[in-house]
């Protein structure tokens, strides 16, 4: 039997989640999941305020989450952001080569999403609502937290 | 009394230092440090090893250990670094906008520095002949440890 491969919006479905247990935890609500041959790897979350931690973004805390892989396992993957990657989360899809990128929005924040095209990276934005309205309100409420994170 | 600036050499003394601890506990030999006003903010090594982690580079472990700042103190900070920045540290920079990377060496690894300089940093590197022969011993000893740091 050949179990089917999770669409993005269903890889979204996980980053979604893990961004919904950031707000829950006081924290800046993007979260990411990497999948591998469409199996779950790892996922994380945003925890500048819980670990008051510059560099676990969504994208870098997923990857931590996922533990130390070779580059070959990484040929294989799609990493599944809430939001536009910054610089920091772009440069670490490109060092670890990660050659599927699936977003969630670019509405609120665009990140390094021509970088990541330049190089090769398979670049997949969905427009998801959720995603837009999470962001959109955390901004309107929170606006210094976003800017100490995006560094504006 | 106006306390005089360390040098880029006296800056890079200090990441070289971390490097040096991060080798005695079995980790890959890089070190950074994030100076601001000439102060030092924070300083860290790669912990691929120690904590099972792919996002504990140099730098970012430097500033993780600096802790959470507003843009306005990355703006008149330093990084220094035993080696040229990967692309994932290139975009840790380049997200927090600090605007002079000092480099221990580039000879053994050559990062993001054109897509450094593209985008307004000023990149120093000093061919610090303690920082290439680190390097330079630890690739040959551990080279599977270096590929899967770099993703090759």
């Amino acid at each position: 039997m050949t179990l089917e491969r999770p669409t993005p919006r269903e890889m979204l479905d996980v980053a979604l989640a893990e961004a919904v247990t950031g707000a829950g935890e006081g924290g800046i609500p993007i979260g990411a999941a990497l999948f591998v041959d469409g199996e779950l790897l790892g996922s994380g979350h945003n925890r500048r305020v819980q670990l008051d931690s510059p560099i676990h973004h969504g994208e870098t805390d997923c990857l931590m989450s996922a533990g130390r892989h070779p580059a070959s396992v990484y040929a294989r993957a799609t990493m599944v952001t809430t939001l536009s990657p910054c610089d920091m989360c772009t440069g670490a899809i490109l060092l670890y080569k990660i050659p599927h990128v699936v977003i969630g929005e670019n509405t609120t924040f665009l990140g390094g999403e021509e970088l990541l095209r330049s190089r090769g990276v398979t670049v997949t934005v969905l427009d998801d609502a959720r995603c837009i309205d999470m962001m959109t309100a955390f901004i309107a409420a929170k606006p210094e937290l976003w800017h100490e994170d995006i560094s504006v």
